[in-house]
């Protein structure tokens, strides 16, 4: 392009969405401040800040300017690289989505969301669905309008239009015939497990570990997969969460002074989101096709690390000694073997964040069935907990004795986000998928993790995964890294060789 | 106003205003979070995103909306309050300062700007002007042109329209008149002070002191003063400022571990400028009549706060069992007498930021001096380096050995802030003025501040200074607080009896 030749349509759109992704990196940060940072008595202003800045997103978005732009630059695609031509057509996604529900809306659900999330709080501080009920029910009345919007402007089924909001490309055509597998292996998978488990209890882990250890640990640990500290950081907040801005990644975990193990995995989840955030091509850097491929991909980058490579005997291996260097801990309930087993224990269990890597599935398909039948009008809000409760206690044989413990454990409903908890078990399922291509193409993996090199490990997944940002569809990216579309049977295969094989 | 009345054009300015109020905001935490929190590679990620912010701030006020709403509220503004008319006329400020300028300037002065800073961070590293000097330059020729513009539009020669950006009102024909009393009187004062003190030099504090209880001891201070922890933070950066936005006001000062005295001077100036701040009226927040009247008036709350009251008698008495509790010290030099020659000890210095009460104005008027004959083109910039040693030798009888100590040593002129340097010292003039009247409305406040009690203090500043913002000029709001026009006069009897009097 010569200094003084007019901007193309499609340049023109390339400097409007680095615009948008600067207004939503600063949102971004802002995000993190007020979940690390910021003093209490901030939080309206902060949601002031963040309302503007959404607002103008939208308003950008759904301009007629970038309508126009769009149509001109999609009328003379044809001197477009093949980069260029998924960045458009990521472009005119996001202008569909944004343009689909009409900002009254939005800020209708903005403001029945917020509600309903602090009412979730002290519904569950009080065990108490009923406090919750009716704005679950005003948020879910609105979700179906802007569903039934969103779905008519993208060709979908209304509850895929949600699932698409989260996971482009993913709908219930794809969930539901993993989801079936799932529902008829893990019963018995999971009886089985156990049964196999049943001799070796672990030793307890005692003690009190400080949180500043913790954190060198965590730091260290970071450090040698490759986290670039001059271009991100790690802190403490309630909710673990990777949030910031490209190019400047911030990760949050909590340190327990009594559970150093699930500090540990929290950070090996977020710096699992983290490198895939980190390996995204730098030259699409603000543009849509430089984003990633959607929360189902994210979380399979984020339980790779943290349930298949973290809780496996060679990354334990290479665990031990720096156990023992930073804590000065040794004997016989921190050897490998012993950690192993605390961090592969199948247990039937109420709370989705807490279950092991074998369990965990049946919650989502629980929370999967229930968001559909809600949704679809065919269980009154009024029916959650009972019915919450019988799935449970049918599929999982346990039963919850209150609502915190049940259905109102989660906040994802109360802020709107239906269609979302599928990607976490898709997420697994995708995970198993990577890893046995990726252990096939790379034999050494165990030794090269026991040793603490895992550039090994994170240069597949950026050449399978990171790399390709959102330049191809989730199924296609699925299917070039690993030669086969996406199905449960390779997770399974990784689960029962874990847990019923040794 | 009735739930479906039209807005009048006057509520559609309020809407629009708080918009920007929303991204200034962001953007004021965003630079918060860059000199506190964000890790050293993010910088240009995060220059990004405040371009981002400033460009749309710039749109907004510029937009043909703002100025049509403008001209129909003012057409029609027979039924607004008092406030309201006040609100509007900072509106139509904010607009014709914005507009004055086109944003292909704004851009230009803003690239070099940033181009010059980093130049005049090697060029003190290396006390070397010449490295620092063309670019220099190019922000002089770009102020020059802005400047041209900016008077242009309101009325007003070209310099003294870049000092009314930064203290409304405040111009040339204000400042000569008390730098020429400053500029008779200071030269002998300094000299008297300095023979006054001849025979009492204060015993040196040794030792080192934690930055932890440093951190203790202001936040105890700042307890006292009444910040509110649950909507502000105090944390540390490489140079103390005042930042984050209205409702979330962030101090910062740094903590030397063997110079106790000076982080604590830094908290008291910051708290200073929070005070006011915070003391802005609830009502008006994101209004422009509800923020603070200028940087005068801001560095006249933050002087008031660590130059009168924090280097005086009363404090150090409440400070001391203060520092005997958290540090365990005790012992001659830390009784009040030699705590109060260590705060108030008169020398001829080099540095401006260290220099102290008395000589501090000399380094202003310098620096008004040399930066006025830089922008008519009456000195080159060239010529600067010995122009500035020069000038000190012979107005405070001291020379530079280089130009790190000398004209190298302020950020200001790099970052194009040129008419800034005034306001320090008619903020300490106006705080002398202040105190002279707060001593007289309330005889009981050496003794309230002695026992820790300082809401007479701010009872009284919030009074007369911070519950009116922007509602009245800078020069109506000093003289209907302190009965008189802007002068020298208190602030030098203050300084006589301070230094000279007893």
């Amino acid at each position: 392009m010569g200094l003084h030749m007019p901007l193309s349509p499609y340049q023109q759109l390339e400097l409007e969405f680095r615009r948008l992704h600067a207004f939503r990196g600063a949102a971004g940060v802002l995000r993190w401040d007020a979940a690390v940072m910021m003093p209490r008595g901030s939080a309206e202003t902060r949601g002031e800040q963040l309302a503007a800045l959404e607002t103008e997103c939208h308003a950008l978005l759904t301009s007629p300017r970038i309508s126009r732009l769009l149509e001109r630059a999609e009328a003379n695609a044809q001197g477009l690289e093949a980069w260029e031509l998924a960045n458009l057509r990521e472009m005119r996604r996001e202008r569909d989505h944004a343009i689909a529900t009409p900002q009254s809306l939005v800020s209708r659900l903005a403001k029945a969301t917020a509600r309903a999330e602090v009412r979730w709080i002290e519904a569950r501080q009080q065990s108490s669905f009923a406090l919750f009920a009716p704005h679950l029910e005003e948020v879910v009345e609105l979700l179906r309008s802007k569903a039934m919007l969103l779905g008519k402007a993208l060709g979908l089924d209304p509850y895929d239009a949600l699932i698409d909001e989260f996971s482009p490309g993913l709908t219930r055509a794809h969930i539901d015939p993993v989801f079936a597998t799932l529902g008829q292996r893990l019963p018995s998978l999971i009886h089985e497990a156990i049964e196999h488990q049943a001799h070796t209890a672990p030793l307890p882990i005692g003690g009190r570990f400080a949180p500043d250890k913790q954190r060198q640990l965590a730091v260290e640990l970071m450090e040698a997969m490759g986290f670039p500290f001059d271009r991100g950081r790690l802190d403490e907040s309630e909710h673990p969460f990777t949030g910031g801005a490209p190019g400047d990644i911030r990760i949050t975990t909590r340190f327990s002074p009594t559970d150093l193990l699930s500090g540990l995995m929290g950070v090996l989840h977020e710096t699992g989101h983290a490198m895939y955030d980190l390996g995204l091509p730098e030259a699409w850097r603000g543009q849509p096709v430089g984003q990633d491929r959607g929360m189902a991909l994210q979380e399979s980058q984020s339980l790779l690390l943290e349930m298949i490579i973290g809780r496996n005997r060679p990354f334990l291996r290479y665990l031990k000694p720096l156990l023992a260097k930073i804590f000065g801990v040794s004997g016989p309930e921190w050897e490998v073997e012993n950690l192993y087993r605390l961090l592969t224990r199948v247990r039937r269990s109420l709370i989705r964040v807490d279950a092991d890597e074998v369990t965990y599935p049946v919650h989502i398909l629980l929370r999967y069935d229930l968001e559909q039948d809600i949704f679809a009008g065919k269980l009154k809000v009024a029916d959650l907990p009972e019915a919450w409760n019988a799935w449970m206690a049918d599929r999982l044989g346990v039963r919850p004795r209150n609502d915190a413990e049940g259905c109102l454990q989660d906040v994802h409903w109360a802020v709107g986000s239906f269609g979302y908890f599928p990607t976490y078990a898709i997420g697994a399922v995708i995970a198993g998928q990577l890893y046995e291509k990726l252990r096939a193409d790379r034999p050494e993996l165990d030794e090269e993790i026991a040793a603490g090199y895992f550039a090994g490990l994170f240069d597949w997944l950026r050449e399978h995964v990171h790399r390709l940002g959102a330049s191809v569809g989730m199924h296609e990216l699925i299917e070039r890294a690993t030669g086969r579309t996406l199905s449960a049977g390779a997770w399974l295969r990784y689960i029962e060789g874990k847990y019923l094989g040794e």
